[in-house]
């Protein structure tokens, strides 16, 4: 409820909305704390209403104490009773959210359309995501949780590889570890890219069978009560060769240096080019395809973005991830990844994990 | 290629379409066997163009032999670099699908200002879903392999639950042992509900501990190479009592009565109509709160749809679920549900195990 205050003052006062439809899914989960509805109406003049098909009635009735919960009955069109509703309180001016694609855009189009003599229609991103990109106490105590769960899988992940065992196996011993201490779930799909593999930032992973020599990215996040958690660890199969070496401490350095910036009031941009410069310095900067990082909460990816174009900056309670990367082709990838919050002197690292190209298996 | 070249036939030859733009993720994932590209264009006059961001350019190259692959470079935006490309082949009337909501309204009336005077923008939905509808053998190969994984998950359920045990331990060890088998992960977020809480059909797991008496929903799919399975079994902690014996066989009737009706040309709703009635004759038709099933495959909710209004007819090649249940608030939940294959004379069942709910722990 103090969320949805928060996002009153922002819609209503200071934007001139005097109605918003809440969409998104991670937006609504921020609001209401769980899953199961398809929208929340708020409004000027009335109760904040969450709208619930009947397989999931009672488990909102029974949550959501502080709203309205109303039933969208069998046979009965959402977008019509939302357009209803919206001219009964005689709403002028209503937002939308529609942060990550929802809501559809035929169902965008048939609002617009109801509400065409009577209300204007207008999306707007920006204030939900203006709330969310500034983490609260309550999401903070959970994104640490998130953070230690995913340190956990890391750590078994440094177990488990070794020769002959085959990406998945892998993925299967790191998700059960954060399963087995609490975790609700992986953030993402787990990555477990072995070999020439490694060298596609988003490899997955596979059937493939660990070969000695092999480079393995292995980029994993927990989810804790909705909460978000993202690390990536790069290790060899066996002994690392000097240039697996050489490569890894260049991105060891890239990454360390962006961490010792990551504080409130600096350009996200900034963090980017210090990291960017480490790996362009020593003659890897084609191969380092992507950004630096990128705002971790109820989304994995979502504000502040860390890259070239970014125009945030971080302010504290942001929690971004710094995972500078090199990739060559038919080589192999390294990138190292930490989920860190900003405060305003230094960055608090939430996943923790050691640096380090060794596995536990060297034989 | 063979999928891109029916959607030619559908939407050029049949539709009117002299140009399509593919960005829903599981269309993108049924044309080109693996994600990370943001869309396909097709179009009459040209080759299939595949657009991917650099970092995911080696990887999309490395397996997207059939496509001409695009590089959307940095500061590049994408949105107008599609609506060049459609201008310089011509495009007339350009479709685009939408299913998940993708693309986002913004991206959408972007293009659509963007083309205004040259091309018509329209969404057509119904093309890749009518193919998507109906699997191929390969298909088929990959969600008879997830429904073995489901069913091995579905046995760990019926060794792990006894009194004590937390809803999420129980999980673990059911996507382990999915996941150990060769699971790529969920098609979604396992449920296992136990007590008060199986009454919620979406009920998640949380931390609470099993009891004797309690009902658990379980209710778990594996994702294999993207395809999904999707199956429930409802148990007792300890020895179940006579209402629940009595409540459960009435929904065992009603999963048993429609599976055997589902074939080839017979209409969903009477799918649905069968299951339905077993209950209303029981006495427990307003706890039946959803529909009775959905089409599975490389999305878990998919076309056809099995409720009272669905307009389907089922056809050979259609994986859907059948999943009547009783909810009933503060007493429990009981549902049981198969992924099953329609044929021509009568359904195959993808998800195995026992109907039973009687776990192996009774102590």
């Amino acid at each position: 409820m103090k969320r949805i205050e928060a996002l009153k003052q922002v819609v209503f006062e200071k934007k001139g909305f005097d109605g918003f439809l809440i969409t998104n899914e991670a937006n609504l989960l921020y609001f209401m704390g769980f899953p199961g509805a398809p929208c929340i109406l708020i409004s000027k003049n009335g109760r904040s209403v969450i709208y619930v098909y009947s397989v999931n009635y009672q488990q909102v009735k029974a949550e959501a104490k502080d709203f309205k919960v109303e039933l969208v009955k069998r046979g009965e069109d959402l977008g019509t009773k939302i357009a209803k509703k919206v001219k009964a309180l005689e709403v002028k001016k209503l937002g939308l959210d529609t942060i990550a694609g929802v809501p559809h855009v035929a169902g965008y189009l048939k609002l617009t359309k109801a509400l065409r003599e009577t209300t204007k229609v207008k999306i707007e991103n920006e204030a939900v995501r203006v709330l969310r990109r500034v983490k609260d106490e309550g999401e903070l105590e959970l994104m640490r949780e998130a953070g230690e769960l995913t340190s956990i899988g890391m750590e078994t992940a440094y177990e488990a590889i070794k020769p002959g065992v085959r990406e998945y196996e892998v993925a299967a011993e790191i998700e059960y570890a954060m399963r087995r201490r609490g975790s609700w779930g992986t953030a993402f799909e787990t990555i477990v890219a072995s070999g020439v593999r490694s060298a596609f930032p988003h490899g997955g992973c596979t059937e493939r069978k660990m070969k000695k020599g092999d480079l393995v990215v292995v980029d994993i996040g927990a989810n804790y009560q909705h909460y978000c958690s993202d690390m990536t660890r790069t290790m060899v199969v066996g002994k690392p060769s000097a240039k697996q070496k050489e490569i890894y401490e260049i991105v060891r350095l890239a990454q360390e240096k962006a961490c010792r910036v990551v504080k409130s009031k600096v350009k996200a941009k900034d963090v980017d080019a210090i990291a960017r410069k480490v790996i362009e310095d020593a003659g890897y900067g084609k191969y380092f395809v992507h950004g630096l990082g990128h705002g971790v909460g109820l989304e994995v990816h979502e504000p502040p973005t860390l890259n070239r174009e970014s125009k945030d900056a971080l302010t504290v309670g942001n929690v971004v991830t710094v995972e500078p990367g090199i990739y060559i082709a038919h080589l192999g990838g390294i990138r190292i990844e930490d989920t860190v919050l900003v405060k305003r002197q230094k960055a608090e690292k939430l996943t923790k994990g050691p640096y380090t190209l060794e596995t536990k298996q060297q034989t």
